[in-house]
């Protein structure tokens, strides 16, 4: 099937990989606005050509847009109002309400699948690119009812493809679920390297120290602004939301050390540790 | 060199796995006030023998203690009064400012040295003992200068002998840096793990669309409260200055999410990637 990717970084070219390794694309056609990035990607040989939009959409039955979130709200429906019937066209933007808004009553919806496959990684571009990236992860759907049977059935197709698990979920939940397992982790990445590298200012050999445990809990704090900078503003309400709870909870923990109350901080340890039960 | 080893859980093992395998301990010799993690290490085979502490302060050159550090300040004193000129006795605790002030008049205080290999997991117990956990890691030894030259020196050729980089500290620098570069990870992955469970309670799919990023930022939270109430108990000044830093910090991220502000949002993530300067 002839496939395009519109963005050739992390994820779409990740995709790229899997699809052809896996012979789910007979011919993988690339789209992206940055022409280094277009060409990187060719040099990569992460797509067999590159094509201007237009162009690209003519030629494709299955079109994949893994651009940041907050270009899909335009590119979206200007993609669907040049696709013919039997075309599908499938998003893996991070988040979900704006972006379902954004074709909510365009004529050509139902050839529109909404998806989001859980997994990246700190890095960005085209060379972030890599094989199995999406392989024993979940990948969401969300309101699937408003696509075509054919076109979710296409998409299930791809990520079970790649070895994802499908799950279901409304838009509202999606964005709900996934402040709280993926932006609110980043947005403490991001806190905990800015208070350690302020603190190197005044004490350089702060870093010394730093092992293993730390480099795990700030890993995401290497993530890029131009990714995330899009998704806390379309999820803001649900950031904003999870943060305060965040918040109140690491203030509780500071409440403790101030009463010295070990018992109950003791306690609260135990509970996190029931954290074993969902992460290897 | 006929070693002890005090305290059989994830260091104590993993050193006396290491020592093994380098050549470093002709015997090994395990103390453990816990009968079952004693006998754990011996079917392990992680020590030669168990025997009680008075014995194999007898007969040994070489004495790490690697135990909770709340149990250092009473041990330690008590070591020393036991042992004769030419044993050394090593701690390998993560905090360091009660447990010098615990030995600092006592006159066999040169037999004594300070140190905290930067290395572990989040599992505990002999059977979370490993091979090689120390390798490339750094070791910092505190205030040195109180110590034996040559005790020093037999700490210098144990720690770079399991493959670690030697730093010297003051005690004080050394718990402030580990405030920064080890115990607020901590805290801040319990209370991210907290945050995410508590919301569980309400909606049950929530770890469904858990990932990688999500696991690496709460991996710490399946730390040990043994391990970690006397280490937040011993460092609670340090820990609660930078706790309020980071409260600071997440804070800021909340202000610029009330007020939109994304551009101040993208330089902030700008700055934390310079993070990737230090982490891999």
């Amino acid at each position: 099937m002839t496939t395009t990717i519109l963005g050739l970084g992390l994820i779409g070219g990740s995709l790229a990989k899997d699809l052809r390794a896996k012979g789910l694309a007979s011919r993988l056609i690339g789209v992206d606005s940055n022409p280094a990035h277009a060409a990187q990607a060719l040099a990569l040989q992460l797509v067999d050509e590159v094509l201007p939009l237009e162009e690209a959409l003519r030629e494709s039955l299955l079109i994949l847009v893994a651009t940041p979130v907050n270009s899909l709200t335009a590119l979206l429906p200007a993609i669907l109002d040049q696709i013919r019937p039997g075309q599908t066209v499938i998003d893996l933007g991070s988040t979900k309400g704006p972006v379902l808004q954004s074709v909510a009553a365009h004529p050509g919806r139902a050839r529109f699948v909404a998806a989001h496959p859980m997994a990246g990684t700190e890095y960005s571009g085209p060379a972030a690119a890599r094989s199995d990236l999406f392989a024993g992860k979940c990948c969401v759907l969300c309101n699937a009812a408003d696509s075509a049977p054919d076109a979710v059935a296409l998409a299930e197709q791809v990520f079970t493809g790649l070895g994802m698990q499908i799950v279901h979920l409304d838009g509202q939940a999606h964005d709900l679920h996934v402040a709280y397992v993926s932006h609110i982790s980043h947005i403490a990445s991001f806190a905990l390297a800015l208070t350690v590298l302020e603190k190197e200012r005044a004490e350089n050999r702060i870093f010394e120290l730093a092992s293993g445990g730390f480099s795990s809990t700030v890993r995401l704090a290497k993530s890029n602004a131009d990714t995330w900078i899009p998704i806390f503003e379309q999820n803001r309400d649900h950031v904003l939301d999870v943060l305060d709870e965040f918040i109140q909870t690491v203030s509780r923990f500071r409440t403790l050390l101030i009463k010295r109350d070990f018992q109950t901080f003791d306690q609260l340890i135990r509970q996190a540790n029931d954290i074993r039960r969902i992460i290897d």
